[in-house]
């Protein structure tokens, strides 16, 4: 079963304290493709510049990923550029050019109409409320947003909330949106929002999933080194509906396997620059290291 | 199998954004001891003031803890008032008055003197290294300390940790003991000053077990309300410890199954004012939030 993600396909040019890179492949789309890829089919849809180097869409397409609905315009790729800080949990963005992205449209390829399973990356929520708009069928939508959105775009936000399944954000984030500092009570208040089901990232130390009926928590894997925490969320995010088109198992249990594909495949996304080490990953070293996590987190069989 | 603990009884004055409780009951050795008499008999070693009221001494004696070794001196109990800040992971120190506690020196009863399982709360140093040379034979022995004596006193701190089993201390103190930031490194490090397992507390988001042949990760448990998170370490502490002295299993299972119930009665701890709450716990209680957990970290059988 394919996955539909719309999203960014950028030059990211990252500083770290280990080392930095400039005008890599990045963006929320690639990082999502090239970690979904493993699981199922993975369709693009967005929008680069002339400038757009033909490697960098190799890289996607070597990988499997259908670039039909990935468009090449007039003008300059989106570009950011981001620092991070001695301990990972501070990032500024030094420089930000939406380039192309600025008043792009997304309009899917007819044979992309019927994606069962769509990904909505974080971007604007009249963006991603027209990508809703042109899917024919859905079987199961997830959604991204930031800061940005929530604090400039509510309403649109909150047309984009009322039909989709599922929202990935981080603990900020939902702390923001909610008003809530517990994240028990934020999750609460943004599962009457409309998503079914709120999956909430705290980078390093691992996810929660919440819905109606249900809470699942579970730790990060544990890293010994980090370069580069870039693309984390978005490798997770492809991972985990990648894994869920696979199997097409909606049960709760298929959705917490799910989360820990998505925590293995991050864990190896920053362990090198940009997208280096997804790039070289088997699906190999994916069944080790979730089989590792199941070791490392056992306490009762 | 009894477990011995030496540590403070105090008072303890608390303000937190929900309120705020005057010389309550505290200190280590008292949340340890409310902690572990759950799981097996608990011997404490301190010392109070003069002032210490009946009443207090009979919350601890009516649980079962045996105070044959809490000793009663001239002059003033040591208290201990502290402030918490909005998001509880900022705590100040408002005033240390350290009373009867200046100059005490640990005298174990002849009965005490054979404990199988010891636990060094986090006192100076000197103080734990008496305890340990009072003791005949000790199956295990486990140490907290703080950033006080990790700065100040690191000679006498190497010598305890070389006698000792067990270190359990938090993320940040790791981090200072060992001048790493990275867990897994701070960790491989400490190891290597004498502890053969590391438990590194991280508040709400868990614990991490280490030892030079394992690794366990585990979240804490999930809370919609923190009222008061004094003596979560150490009923932490007290929990892990008296379900290990309880089981006599030292297998890597046997320490993750105690590592969880320190969590869980932790988890309750936390719920109201000092020992409010542990106070009027039941095992049943317990157990019960034990299996919850297991439900609510389970992705794979």
């Amino acid at each position: 079963m394919s996955v539909l993600v719309v999203g960014t396909v950028a030059f990211d040019s990252i500083e770290t304290p280990y080392g930095s890179a400039e005008r890599i492949l990045g963006g929320s789309a690639s990082y999502f493709a090239m970690a979904a890829i493993f699981f199922s089919p993975v369709r693009i849809v967005g929008v680069v510049g002339e400038d757009f180097p033909k490697e960098y869409l190799d890289i996607l397409s070597k990988s499997g990923v259908d670039l039909e609905g990935l468009n090449r315009e007039k003008g300059k790729t989106f570009h950011w550029r981001g620092r991070y800080h001695e301990d990972f949990n501070v990032r500024d963005t030094v420089e930000l050019h939406l380039n192309v992205l600025s008043g792009y449209v997304p309009r899917l390829p007819e044979s992309y109409r019927d994606s069962e399973y769509v990904f909505l990356g974080n971007i604007d929520p009249v963006m991603q409320m027209e990508v809703i708009r042109q899917l024919r069928s859905s079987r199961l939508i997830a959604c991204d947003t930031m800061d940005h959105w929530i604090q400039g775009s509510s309403e649109e936000l909150k047309k984009v909330f009322g039909k989709i399944e599922i929202l990935a954000i981080n603990d900020s984030e939902a702390r923001l949106l909610s008003g809530e500092r517990n994240v028990i009570r934020a999750a609460r208040s943004i599962l009457k929002m409309g998503p079914k089901v709120l999956l909430v990232k705290r980078g390093e130390y691992g996810v929660l999933q919440f819905s109606d009926s249900s809470l699942f928590v579970t730790p990060a894997f544990p890293l010994e080194e980090v370069f580069d925490p870039t693309g984390a969320g978005d490798s997770f995010a492809g991972a985990f509906m990648g894994y869920l088109a696979r199997t097409r198992d909606h049960s709760q249990m298929g959705l917490r396997r799910a989360i820990v594909y998505g925590n293995v495949v991050a864990s190896f996304t920053v362990e090198d620059f940009g997208l280096k080490r997804i790039a070289s990953l088997t699906m190999d070293e994916i069944e080790r290291r979730f089989q590792r996590f199941i070791e490392l987190t056992d306490f009762h069989t």
